[in-house]
């Protein structure tokens, strides 16, 4: 059928265990897997594109994805899986609030742009309660955070707060 | 039982193919309804609030819906709706999320004043996955919006962003 | 714009002080309420549609709601109401449970006959906890009940039980 | 990577457009996708194994979907899946109830053998109020589920539940 | 304030590993807790309320929880709490299909004695995914319960279901 | 057991009737309850902590309180309720949205400290629709807040907000 390519898309600011649990997920399923950085000025992330993207390198080199490409986009999500060649767009699904919007979102997409279809995965249970803003949360008092993401994001976490792990 | 007058209060930022699905099926049940543009300064919205009416009175015009009273608000909506003699306060409901903060301001306001009653109607099911944001969100990227909003407010939204359709 | 009729249809086995909450509701609002004894032999009710009407007529002839009337059908709800020449099938909402199964069948009545709308009420705050089958469930251990259905209905349901109020 | 297997199971009691709709849909993303039918004795379904598999194969005849098998089982599902060399189980999700026992019987199936992964689908928004339950319902009162079904499992439908269509 | 008795009332139909998890929790915070098997014939229980307690006391005891008296009960749960002595009942929450049910049984416990509250807690993530349910349908396909239910449960029920484990 | 001390953290900005009837429950089974201000400061609170605190106190006076302490922190939760010698952190529960945001924070917090155990209650059914939010908007049009706030507080935040009371 041809290479399957397929796009996770994120703010990953920064990327968690429960991101890479996803990313490690699809990574057995499909050909290829993008994990695309939105650069969601709006949102005022905490890192840079090239940071959030430097940190993801990492992560994936560690971890030997040999199938997996970082990469970024500022455009439409679905105009940049097009772009890409991507079949299908791959979202994590955690809870009933993310349910709601993430159908919205995939619904809209589909509309947009039917050929790429969104499949929903679900993040290993041990994840369920992780999310960045959770992370940033917690470090900005120092909180550890080794249970949520890797140390040497932890670091930079901590060095980017000005904070120091108690 | 008199004339039956329903409020469809809502900030219309702008007004969406959803709203317009419960406006028209809303002025097939009540007597008149006053579509009434919250006037929400805090929300810092993208079109001013006579921009918003225009647009909704244009909306009104073509689809000849001549029990349909557009105008605004910068009160209490349960105020607002006392003053106009409505006895009944339309909402449309698309998702959970919506519900429950909906329910809270229906409760809210009946325990203000209880003599008007909130209905809830429910949009075509095609219209679900649209919001005045997600709306904004796309023709922010240049994206088609034509789906989801009529001609005429999709130019208007793409001038006002300073953007192009692609 | 003519007699708008409203159809607020249920198993009522029996009916409660939630859903006379919201026939009182209804009845201010629409120029005539039919309430309407769904027969479902499937779901095997406590009590039998001529004993269920026969309570709701006593609650309706209690509180003087001239404008509504005491019925039951056999058949598909949007044909009943069709047949009843309504506009409007009223529901209560309680809780999200409600709101997705309400959905369905709403969506699902309006593709079989568009011209009627359903439209969703709110039940006073102190009602949301009560539904039947919690009213039956207490009930039968000859728990007090008094605060969920009229005292005449208290009655018949522990005669039906055959269990005593401790 | 090898050939991707898909199992999609469920009741299909009987197939309704919602499934053939994911149905189709994963059978562009995977290499293969064995539909597969659950007994489900206790259920006590209408139609029985060999007339619910019967109905799909028409489907699937009809549709040329050439990589999709059809077959039933027994057992426990991710017993199936394994014998089957499926890496992947699908999951159409239509609402919040679904979301939760789908997310409950997905973490078990991972539990019980982790290199299956379950993915969840999103049928087309038109479908989302289609349950083979409500299809039922409808039927055995006559009522029209040509929007539901294709036509011969209408016929089939009313056949069964020994009612004329009105 | 003297000595505060929480009852934790269930079918346990059997006991999980989840039941067990929120037991010890709840065992940490009141000086009694009072775990009572809801006799509930109505919903025809796979094992009989004395086996159902056998299983609990052998749990109990494997864990040393010396605070934890295991009862039953087969009237309304509030007036059986009253009877107690209990302050407090305990119940565990994973899901939202919980909650809602969860909460309309508390606020009619509270209507019927408003003395007693009901308080909620949340079981190690690792369990939200185990029912009583689940675990019987597993076992009845002789499929691996070993980290649902503790090993001698597992083997009543491969004996009480006459299958043998895979 | 030895003193059982709980935390009932929150923005409190300002406390509602609400959040005194939760506070009053949970006073009556802890044998001592710390009512503990978030800073927050991100969140840009309306009263500072001091007003916050100095609001609380006068309630807790009010009602007799004896066992209820009032204090702020500026830390993690978790570390703060340690530092206190917390055995239990008390949350209210009123809806859906609360319950998955809540349920994420206290196994983060389970995480980070295994021995403090979040216990959720139920605010009385009359309150379910008060939030500090929709207190704060109501009082900005000079809407009566007094059966969300009581007296003096409704004068302190329209004094606050410059707007006086309708």
């Amino acid at each position: 059928m041809g290479c399957k390519v397929a796009v996770y898309p994120g703010t990953f600011d920064p990327i968690t265990y429960g991101h890479l649990d996803i990313l490690e997920r699809a990574a057995r399923i499909f050909d290829k897997v993008i994990i695309a950085v939105a650069v969601n000025r709006r949102k005022g992330p905490l890192f840079s594109v090239e940071e959030r993207k430097e940190m993801i390198e990492e992560c994936v080199r560690e971890r030997g994805l040999s199938n997996v490409e970082v990469d970024s986009f500022d455009t439409l999500l679905i105009e940049y899986a097009r772009t890409k060649g991507a079949s299908v767009i791959v979202r994590g699904l955690r809870a009933i609030s993310d349910f709601e919007y993430e159908f919205q979102m995939a619904l809209m997409n589909r509309k947009l742009y039917p050929n790429i279809e969104t499949l929903f995965m679900m993040p290993s249970e041990q994840y369920t309660y992780i999310s960045s803003r959770i992370v940033k949360e917690i470090a900005s008092y120092g909180g550890n955070v080794s249970c949520l993401v890797p140390p040497f994001i932890a670091e930079r976490l901590y060095a980017k707060l000005g904070v120091k792990e108690r």
